[in-house]
This record gives C-alpha cells, sequence and structure tokens, in this order.
C-alpha cells in the first residue's frame, strides 16, 4: 500500500493506493500553516488517519507530486504557487515523519505516471502528457522512462517559447506557451479579442466556454487561437522526443470538443510530414484527482 | 572492427573503427549511381579494399548513418538531399552485400553518439547535440539513450517552429529553426539585411564571416540574428529534456566566435531559470569526419 499525496496551490490531496486503485482519500488545505513543518505534521496527522482505516494493511512508501519538485534532490525549488518560496526539502520531512521512505516529484511528472501506468498512455513507450490548467505543465515518458533530465528538471513544455517577444509570462521571460494556453492566458486572450467584461467577472475558462457555446463570436476565437498555439507547442515536442501518443489533462480539458475540434486539425496541420498519423491526441480518461494520486504513488516505483 | 559508413548529399564516406580509432578511410561519390543497387555495389567495393588491408582483423558488423534513415526500419525514407526519392532498405542491401550486421542510423543521430562516445558529450547522461549545416540536425540523449521516438524518427529541432507563420521551410511548412539557422537561412538573413550581393556570389556561410571580420555590418548583424534564433530554439529543447551540454556540430560552427560569443549571451538570455548553470553550449572538439564515422559504427553498439 502507498500513500499518494498531490499538493496543489490551495488543497493537498492524500490518497492510499493499492494495485492502482485508490482505496481511500482525503482533503487537507496547502494554505493557513505557519510554516513548512507544520503543514508537513499535517499531512502527517492526515495520513496516519488513513491509513488506520486499512486494517492489516502496512504502508510500504510515500509518493509525493508538488509543483516545482526536483525528483533528483528531493526538494521543492523556489516554487512560486506555493506559500514557501524557499527550498522545502519535503522528501525527508515526511520520511522522517511517517517512518517509511518518501520521493518527491514534480507534479507533471507525477499525473504523466499516472496516465502512462493507469490511463490513457498504457502501453506507450514514448508518451508525452500535457497538463492544461493554471500553468501548463508536462510530462515525457521516453524509451518506456520519466524523463528527468540531468538536473532533475526537465520537461517544461509550458515555458517554451512559443512566441519570440511575446506575451509577458509568469516565469519572468515572454512568449511562453503557457502564457497563451493556460486559464490566464485564455482569459487574456478572449478580453484581447474585446470579448465581453461580464463574462470574465467569473474566474476560469468555464464562463468563456459557455458563451462560446451562447454563439458568442469572441469566445468562439478564444478556443480556436488557443487551439493553434496548442498545436504548435505540441508539434515542437513531437518532432523533439517522437511520442506515440499525447494526452491532455486537466481544467482547460472540461471545455471538451469547443478545444479538442480545432485543437485536432491544427495540430495535424502544424506536424513534419514524417510524424503524420505516428502520433495520436487524446483527453485524459482519468478522473482529475485519480492520475493525480496514482501517478504521485506510482513515483515511489520509479 | 566495425565498418563506419556517413552518406551525404554528394559524397560517402567510409571509416574502419576500432577501439574508437578511425583506422582507414576512403570516399565514394553519392551521386552518378545507376540506381541504390550498383550505390550499394559501389559501397561494398570500397568497404572489400579497406577491409583487405586490415590484414587479421575481422569485421563485426557495418553502421550506417544517412540523412532521413530510420533507425527502427533500417529504411532511407524519402530523402529529399539523396538521388533516390523512394524508400531505401539500405541496411538489408549492406548486410546482404558484406556478409554482416548493417545498422542504419539518422546521420544527425549518428554524429550525436559520436560526441557522446568519443567527443565533447563524454560522461553526460543526458546530451543534446547539433548539426548546423545545409541543414539542421539534432540527436538527443536521454538517460544514457540515444532518442529515437515511437516511430524511429525523433530527434527534429531543426523542424521545430520558431515563428508561427514565418520563412517558408524545405520541409514545406513555414517558421522552422532550419529555415533561420542553417546556411541558406543565414544567407537570406544577409540578404533579407541588404548585405553585399558580392559577398553572396560565393557559397556557404564562409563568405559572410569574412565579410563580417572586414567589418561588414550586415554580416555582423546576420550572426547576432542567428544566434538570437538559435539560442531560443536550443532553449526549448532544453526545457523538454534537460541535458546538461549542448555540443554544435557541422560547417557554421566554422566560423568560431562570430557565432559563439552573441550565442553565449543571447542563450542564457534564453534559459528558463531553473537550467541556468545546469547546462553548457561547446563546439564539437571531433574532426567532422570522425565524428560521422565514429558515430556510424557507435550505431552498431547500441
Amino acid at each position: 500500500m502507498i500513500l499518494g499525496i498531490d499538493i496543489g496551490g490551495t488543497t493537498t490531496k492524500l490518497g492510499l493506493v493499492k494495485d492502482g486503485v485508490v482505496l481511500d482519500r482525503v482533503r487537507i488545505a496547502t494554505i493557513g500553516h505557519t510554516d513548512e513543518h507544520r503543514f508537513a505534521d499535517a499531512i502527517a496527522e492526515a495520513a496516519r488517519v488513513l491509513i488506520a482505516k486499512q486494517v492489516g494493511s502496512r504502508l510500504d512508501s510515500v509518493g509525493i507530486g508538488a509543483p516545482n519538485a526536483n525528483q533528483l534532490t528531493g526538494i521543492i525549488e523556489m516554487a512560486p504557487n506555493l506559500p514557501w518560496k524557499h527550498d522545502v526539502p519535503l522528501a525527508t520531512m515526511l520520511t522522517e515523519r511517517l517512518g517509511t521512505r518518501g520521493v518527491l516529484g514534480n507534479d507533471a511528472n507525477a499525473a504523466a505516471l499516472g496516465e502512462w501506468r493507469y490511463g490513457a498512455g498504457i502501453g506507450f513507450t514514448d508518451l508525452l502528457v500535457v497538463t492544461l490548467g493554471t500553468g501548463v505543465g508536462s510530462g515525457f515518458i521516453v524509451h518506456d522512462r520519466l524523463v528527468l533530465g540531468s538536473a532533475g528538471n526537465a520537461g517544461e513544455l509550458g515555458h517554451t517559447t512559443l512566441v519570440m517577444d511575446g506575451r509577458p509570462c509568469t516565469c519572468g521571460r515572454a512568449g511562453c506557451l503557457e502564457a497563451y494556453v493556460s486559464i490566464r492566458g485564455m482569459r487574456q486572450t478572449y478580453a484581447d479579442l474585446g470579448g465581453d467584461a461580464e463574462v470574465l467577472k467569473v474566474d476560469g475558462v468555464k464562463p468563456i466556454a459557455e458563451a462560446a457555446m451562447k454563439g458568442d463570436q469572441e469566445a468562439h476565437f478564444t478556443f480556436q487561437w488557443t487551439a493553434q498555439w496548442l498545436a504548435v507547442g505540441l508539434a515542437n515536442a513531437v518532432a523533439i522526443t517522437g511520442p506515440g501518443r499525447i494526452v491532455l489533462f486537466g481544467g482547460i480539458t472540461q471545455s471538451g470538443e469547443l478545444l479538442m475540434a480545432p485543437l485536432q486539425t491544427a495540430f495535424r496541420k502544424a506536424l513534419l510530414n514524417i510524424y503524420q498519423g505516428r502520433v495520436d491526441l487524446v483527453f485524459s480518461a482519468l478522473p482529475d484527482d485519480d492520475a493525480a494520486l496514482l501517478g504521485a504513488a506510482a513515483l515511489t516505483t520509479l
């Protein structure tokens, strides 16, 4: 039995995983703790309650997916979207508290592992999983192995440059894929196109999707443009690692065919001829929470 | 003893390799043969002459690097720069003629293997090797293994899109890195900047480099712009596979500091913060012929 932990900007999810199934789960707040030590205490306490309910089962290991996590060091490195901006050695902190091996990994890599082991990526030796949400995360599987890179921080498709001297990005540079294709990027595109200010009063991409369904032209074009940008970013990734499948995951994919229909067309147009017909593009089939929890648990089996 | 073969658009090079050293070598023409079967005959004949001179040594295998070669199928697929536009199963054709196992691989992948095993990439678990010449080729090493992709044709950094709706590329699409950073791309940049028509009467990049050394402003700016474009393309590759080193190889690198000085500056500026100081950028230290021949031979040991 493995404890999977998915740390997000506001909520942290814990799940007990056995044979690819989430047996039980709980959520705690990521924010509101005095410091990272009290946060680790809260995780450990919630975990103990979960474990105690599984009578007769023993905890083998703990896998933690977190933003800006470096798998080689076990450290969350200066995460802009977490309450602690400094380096946090969370793998060691949870190993100490729970008395079993803790493995930390990037949240997008964890999601990629989840899709590869249990979701739409099963059986692919080479796979790309892209998370479309507040940011754009990615995890690459190459030759049946998660790509970590020489410094443990590979797989940042969201921060490949799509437009030289383009939109400012939260990373401090300009023109990143994430500045166009994330929730924030899509909302900016809708605003730039002169979209309805009323629509933007509600958070997220859902209000733009609802406007598009009602015939709002700017909302419709927002999905068209987002699809074009994402298609080029994905085609560039294909030209580098040559995956057989791309799985899209995260909040924006709830827009369904509004995004997928123009994306399939734009993706085929953007692909180099030698990759045509050799890579497909699908949405995740796993519930969001499960991919993240199963993937976090799978980090311990790498 | 391994026979390494490097097939180029006009010349094919053969070399006998033992323990990472090229014992003897010869060149034959790639063009001027009736068909691909006579070309294979010519390779086999030249190989037999080379082998006969190595008294007491036995040929173990044959490694062939060629443009548009698919390592998984052993086939050269519709190569636009070779005399035969259809699929050529050269691995099988040479296996039959030389009576020993032939392995075919992409020429840029072969060069990457050569640099990794014997050149500037020794000891790097994650490496990127980029060939800057008539085209822009690339080979990625990830987790101590050459990246082939699900269909055997990964590693086409030259055909990642750098500028959406940008310059036309030979691949039929627009805005590829290769359309800006190759010999042809640099010559177009110089022409677009209003460079001296006399300079462009001589083939290649060398005349532009010589003009730059003499104070030609357009030639100088051509190197500055090329460095900016290449820096973004390399930074995008780093964000995906996270190499510890990038090795540049091929004709354009003979421009030396004219390219490297602005490139180092632009590359550091283009890199996402988490990769700063974790990847360096160097020119190949091997003679061009050797990287290609040693790499072709190394294809047989994958």
